[in-house]
């Protein structure tokens, strides 16, 4: 999953910012968003001519222009940083927002990466000729407009706007406030070489001097938006899920199980927990619940709290988890687990920790808790694997491993558009082919139906 | 499409029925119509054990059921005929809602034609090993829990139940409230059989005693509800698409473009256009605006005007054609078009006319004024045809071959959910795969993360 999928919602300025004070005049600001949402739609043909080589040599001039202008976009970010340093901003916020030439030719570097992959437009998912002699085709297009709402994160604007794109869409960004003049530096550079190559500027287009109202506009905007991203903490991306009429993907919240099943290998399991939870734990496929099948239950617990405890995580344990712990003499900390550690994403490190009586249970559990991301299920038994798979109503489904492979990158898309959890269109890592919809060619010769 | 995925708004009692003088206790009923929802989500994992010859077995015992219930369902039916005619309602609507022995025997092989499909859960979509091992494999499994927000057709009632519990969904049935005699005793009898083969009543959940709040408590179940499908008239399907936080599938509208090109084959042109305008007018796939090349249409105009003219249409012709038409001494039935034409749906003998410079101008019309669903040109030019299915954005683009062919039983699916007009998830006519989502199941053997 990408990173700025995995932040909490502490950094969404969209939601709580004070945005309005940028909009005096509220009607006007909204035609002029909407006259934003149009030009897009109305530049978006413009792609549809260009071939792949073009797209990725449009991508290239981008990058190459970012390393140019780097001067420009980092005196701009420092901008950002100031207002940032006055209003007191976390530190590891303002780390997220800080640029400096080697952040900006990074940043650069995701468009070079963004025109190595694939195109997927074009792609013939299925085809045939029907009894009747007529050909059909079902073809990858562009969706169109794509609108990205996300947070105080620049390299996010470069990265919606390349992959974008490269996919034939054109996007309306509307980022952080708190990053707007870093936002309006990047966006002036993509436009710029848009224009070079006589192409629609509006291909790339941003919103964030509309603020809140902005977004507001962008949600109610269908028909001219095709679909909407938001990328950022839940709070963000519950707000555009309740508010939009146009189509959202809902990406990332991960409320992440693993079960250590009866027949679990457990040297295997203390290197997946171990994994899962602390290699990365502000991200959304980090371990946030561990289920203990009971069988496993008294020999598994005190070797996983000893070896989670080696990395400072708190179990928050259901009863008969801190019985089994308390037997074990466990040194590790361990507070009572309370109904709403099921329903917790924590991002931190905090575990909860629950013993049930079987698979069946576990699955339950996972269905009437989880965020739908990724469970996992260590166990050798073939029928725990098959109930485990066919149970979960979840992403990912995994056996055996880590939930951290939960990623675009690591499934081989070489990009990642978020991780959808919901269950329309895209479930799971998005690459390209996700930014893509499909149309049906029908070949006749002078067909009419009887 | 399916026939009633075409109907007018007219008898969208969805939207304009006094249902709520059914529910004098509005939280009350916000409460039992979710409890209804959760009801059948939590039914749904019993679909998941079920095999394809249990499925079908199932719904082959509900047809049988049906048959042997038909007296019960057409007494419950004259129910509804008899509020029809207290309240004046319209012939043609009144014959969609009424029942006879046959017509259930006919909504009863509905559930026996879903049988004899295939079963698109289980589908490996993609698969394969990563470089450190990990299987991976996208598969095709049921969305969960379907709503069906619809209008007083009581065979819809069935085939959505049907198409729901092949693909493994449990569903929850609005229907109109003038069908509401019929639609509950023919849930009853979907019910009694489920209870019978020892699965949960709840996989066939109706709601249409909660009126219309029902339908909006519908429409705010995120979390119980996966997926909402509204079919009917365009009042029906805005309002959904409007006030859903529930992802919707939007279905059915068609404002359908034709081209004749420069180098059409007039001879085709003629049957082409004849079909798809007359031979069924009130439904999505029919033609609704004629676009003609200006160098096609001083010899193309009278003849189409001729031809169409024997079926009594209407042309609503821009000045242009207009002109040719009167300079040719047509004695077809010629209106002036205006800006509305453009935009109208008429699914009526009438046809909005306009000549136009070229193929491009073609496009940016169909751009401008398409519903998105089912545009045709009819040329022998590669370039025309090259340039119309890249620049047309609709769900069906088609070569010298009528609009009539964009159906899901045409493109053989064998069932129909509707036709999307959507970008998101499915695109055009939706079979049952298009009722399905995926996840990734990830097999590994102790793997973790670098």
């Amino acid at each position: 999953m990408s990173d700025d999928a995995s932040t909490t919602a502490t950094g969404s300025d969209t939601a709580t910012g004070p945005d309005t004070a940028a909009t005096p005049d509220a009607a006007s600001g909204a035609q002029e968003v909407l006259a934003a949402a149009r030009a897009a739609k109305d530049a978006q043909p413009a792609l549809v001519r260009l071939t792949r080589q073009d797209k990725d040599a449009l991508l290239t001039a981008m990058a190459d222009a970012l390393v140019a202008d780097a001067a420009t976009i980092v005196a701009a970010n420092a901008e950002d940083l100031e207002r940032a340093d006055a209003a007191g901003m976390d530190p590891a916020l303002r780390d997220r927002l800080a640029l400096d030439a080697d952040r900006v030719a990074a940043i650069a570097q995701q468009l070079r990466d963004a025109a190595a992959l694939p195109d997927p437009v074009g792609e013939v998912v299925r085809g045939g000729v029907l009894a009747n002699g007529l050909e059909l085709r079902q073809v990858r297009v562009p969706l169109g407009v794509v609108g990205m709402i996300y947070e105080a994160r620049p390299n996010v604007t470069v990265d919606a706007a390349g992959l974008a794109l490269k996919s034939g869409n054109a996007v309306v960004l509307r980022g952080g406030s708190a990053a707007i003049s870093s936002n309006t530096a990047l966006i002036a550079c993509l436009r710029g070489v848009l224009a070079q190559r006589g192409l629609p500027e509006d291909l790339v287009v941003g919103i964030d001097r509309w603020g809140r109202e902005g977004a507001d506009v962008l949600m109610r905007a269908r028909g001219l938006v095709d679909v909407l991203i938001p990328r950022g903490g839940a709070g963000l991306i519950r707000r555009v899920v309740e508010n939009s009429i146009v189509p959202v993907i809902e990406t990332g919240t991960g409320n992440t199980h693993i079960l250590i099943d009866a027949t679990a290998d457990l040297d295997q399991a203390l290197e997946i927990i171990a994994n899962a939870k602390t290699q990365r734990i502000g991200v959304c496929n980090a371990l946030e619940t561990l289920l203990v099948h009971e069988a496993a239950a008294v020999e598994a617990l005190p070797r996983v709290a000893a070896r989670l405890a080696e990395s400072g995580v708190t179990l928050h344990a259901d009863e008969q988890a801190r019985e089994i712990l308390a037997q074990a003499g466990t040194t590790a900390s361990v507070v009572p687990a309370t109904e709403e550690d099921w329903d917790t994403e924590y991002l931190s490190l905090d575990l909860a920790v629950r013993v049930v009586p079987d698979v069946e249970a576990a699955i339950a559990h996972i269905r009437a808790h989880s965020s739908g991301h990724t469970e996992s299920i260590l166990t050798h038994d073939i029928a725990s694997q098959r109930a485990f798979l066919a149970g979960v109503d979840s992403a990912v489904v995994m056996v055996n491993a880590s939930t951290r492979f939960s990623d675009g990158g690591e499934f081989g898309f070489g990009a990642e558009i978020g991780i959808s959890t919901q269950k329309l269109h895209a479930r799971g890592p998005m690459g390209l082919p996700e930014m893509t919809t499909t149309t049906w060619h029908v070949i006749g010769d002078g067909h009419v139906r009887p």
